[in-house]
């Protein structure tokens, strides 16, 4: 069904129209990019002053290029890019990506029939477009980007983002927390590709397993809620509403001249179709980040290390206002723990207060250990504050990084051992130092090459994994 | 009302009993805290081990001390907390603040039949108790901290805390915001003095203009509501409630053994004395970060620099969920708009999109500032993201911090040209590089000396406006 659109994706040669050697402009930093990343189709900066541009020949038309052009991304000023499809239906281009902008979403009446026309002249020759006003395609794996930053390694998230500023939001803003995308597309006025093609194609795709996306208008209904019913069917599907509320339906005007729908439609869709719907920027990370990372979740009981004592209360009310359930330690587990100390064992309780164990002799990880391995709990969740001095260990050494990353191993260890799904919790500040700096890197990298989830806070850990879980769930019971 | 307990906050000499020179140890810690904050009082170790610590005499008991000791911090272990309080019966100390745990709060019943033998042995000699199982005090002005990496500098935010943990994550969070505190008080388990003592103290403290408070359980129930009362005439009382579910409430009784009241019973407590009840920590440091820094709100509509276009979009719909009206320009402002530019100006909207700007020859700080200047809005939001490139300008030097500084300057002043309220939205990860880290530091740095608060979301930023705004008003109203 979405895969006729599949050869969009995957051009064996790219020409940048409106290049530029100066590097403020997008015409530099979309070529740019696509050296930087490693782009190994032919690549053609075009623009009418030719000379070179990054040591690449610059050609005055499209038409100039000697060999085949698949893929041109264009820069050109809106009152250009009429001429520029005309080049490009000459050259039998297949898509353009117009990051040129500033037509309907305007509000002026030429920039809305300069966009009409595009349409009609692209259809005339079977260019499909992308966008325009948008940033176009990041598709790591054939190595396409239009940001230098972005991460090479490929994953599995595939994003639809109308706007192009959200689709860096996310895709920096994810990556920081180790999700790898399979495709990012940002498609901006939607006028040719819109939601429901990117939407329907994402469903499709083998290299997508999780599907998320920012959108602010949706253009055909019905055809909307029937590719969302599809993907929905075989992926999660998680999205962000932009235009949600009266203020916000004026800025989506201006932004990208959709039509918002209100919130209540909105939500009626999502739950008819099962897509999960973000409040925020926030709350879409956090979930690609969940689902990324998690598959296996089972129920909602939780297991939870809570830090010092307040902490720890916090922590136990938060799991359960987000529908998480940090139950009370089975009389089995109390055993153990007294077993291991008369003392301590009938005090210990879930969440795990660390603050109470000086002089016990105990060790916060086999607490912890002990505590997991009870079939009472699904999930377990360890939280870390930057805020808080670190215990001393006996095992540690003179590298204050290294010892910050062994005592998160020990965290993760929990996992490992018990089989259970598990969640970080990392409140930090800004560094106040290199070192600290460094800690932070340090073990966030570690936290995400060992293929755990990290959330800035507990209530967001809690909300995420609740809905990670619920669609698990759901998933099974309907399959069986 | 409550400064008769001013005294015990204003010692001439401190003990620490159970001091240590073992750096790992908490009596270590409580010594040099007091000794890095430069307290200016006699200062006491106390251990039987006699010898030094970090260059002061060790005495064995607090009556072998020479001079008067008013004021003893104590580490002893639990066995030993009677006998202390013996020894400084006889020594006329005023107070001792227990450090030291394990009493009721653990469960067993000689832990609570301990506790109860403190109260009355204390009150026979007239010694007021701290704790047990707290942090104690953290004074600035009288340069007594319980932790060496507290700010130095006197605020107005006074705090209690029932819990030590969340005492530093409070002290440390909303510093690093730019809040300084009159003083924090961490009181475990409440044993003589409690949140209603505190409350009143600080109510009547000239110091204190917003009172903050982390509690999980109320001694006696009666006598706080008329202390949160009372407060709540005089300040701003924002209070987190530890212990609003179920798992909270078992969670508590194991840290202060308090009984944590339900969900209902406190919301109604604050709806009814007018106090403001936070959601959670990050809640919490927000309202203190808000009433910290801004008193002069007048309404709810809000001009909003909105980043780009997606983010505006999602800026309009977050300000408008959360109370607060980003209204759309005036005509009197849209002419003004027109005039500075007859294409830009009729499609400029609120929250501003700077995105659209390229190629205009406008200064997004010229526009801010024109639709700033319009009497519809009461407050300006600014948001910044350190994920989206910045764009680069004609005063832009060598020195990216110096750049940076000015950029955000640029925005700070709007207010300081329109006299309006203004609040800034920092969203940021952890910095990809020790460039990054500086100019991190060097722009919150300059936003917290220029007096503006700081929030990490536009969600949070709008949420805490909403409720200073919503305070102050009510406030004018009753007072008219």
């Amino acid at each position: 069904m979405g895969l006729e659109i599949d050869y969009i994706f995957h051009p064996k040669s790219i020409a940048v129209a409106g290049a530029s050697a100066n590097k403020d402009k997008s015409g530099y930093r979309f070529f740019k990019s696509l050296l930087d990343l490693g782009y190994e189709g032919a690549l053609y900066p075009v623009n009418n002053k030719g000379d070179e541009i990054l040591e690449h020949k610059v050609y005055s038309r499209v038409q100039d290029i000697p060999g085949p052009v698949d893929y041109v991304i264009s820069c050109v000023p809106n009152n250009a890019a009429l001429d520029l499809v005309d080049d490009c239906a000459v050259k039998g281009v297949k898509v353009i990506h117009f990051f040129t902008a500033r037509f309907s979403e305007t509000g002026h009446e030429d920039g809305a029939a300069m966009e009409s026309k595009l349409l009609e002249r692209a259809r005339q020759s079977d260019i499909r477009l992308i966008g325009p006003n948008c940033m176009g395609l990041y598709y790591p794996k054939e190595k396409i980007s239009f940001d230098s930053s972005f991460a090479r390694e490929v994953g599995t998230v595939g994003i639809l983002s109308q706007s192009g500023g959200n689709a860096m939001e996310i895709s920096h803003g994810a990556a920081e927390r180790g999700v790898r995308f399979s495709k990012v597309l940002s498609y901006g006025n939607a006028l040719d590709l819109n939601e429901a093609d990117l939407l329907e194609y994402l469903a499709d795709d083998p290299e997508t397993k999780v599907i998320g996306g920012y959108i602010e208008g949706v253009r055909a209904g019905p055809r909307f809620v029937k590719a969302l019913q599809y993907a929905t069917q075989r992926k999660p599907v998680i999205l962000l509403k932009g235009g949600k509320t009266t203020a916000g339906t004026g800025a989506v005007s201006s932004h990208t001249a959709s039509l918002a729908g209100s919130r209540e439609i909105w939500k009626a869709m999502c739950e008819q179709t099962g897509a999960i719907s973000a409040d925020d920027m926030d709350d879409l990370l956090d979930l690609l980040v969940g689902f990324n990372f998690l598959s296996d979740t089972t129920g909602f009981n939780v297991m939870v290390s809570g830090g010092g004592g307040g902490s720890s209360v916090l922590s136990a009310d938060e799991c359960e206002e987000e529908g998480l359930f940090p139950v009370p330690l089975p009389e089995e587990t109390r055993t153990k723990l007294i077993e291991m100390h008369p003392f301590f064992g009938p005090w210990i309780s879930n969440p795990l207060d660390m603050s109470i164990l000086g002089g016990s002799g105990l060790t916060i990880y086999s607490l912890l250990e002990t505590m997991a391995e009870s079939s009472v709990y699904d999930t377990v969740i360890v939280s870390s504050s930057d805020r808080m001095p670190r215990r001393r260990s006996d095992t540690d050494t003179s590298d204050p990084v290294e010892n910050a990353l062994k005592a998160m191993d020990h965290n993760l260890e929990i996992s490992r051992k018990t089989g259970k799904p598990l969640a970080v919790v990392k409140r930090e500040g800004i560094p106040d130092s290199e070192e600290h700096l460094r800690i932070q890197q340090a073990v966030q990298k570690h936290i995400i090459d060992e293929g755990f989830p990290i959330f800035p806070t507990m209530r967001r850990a809690a909300r995420t994994l609740q809905r990670v879980t619920a669609y698990y769930l759901n998933q099974r019971t309907s399959e069986s």
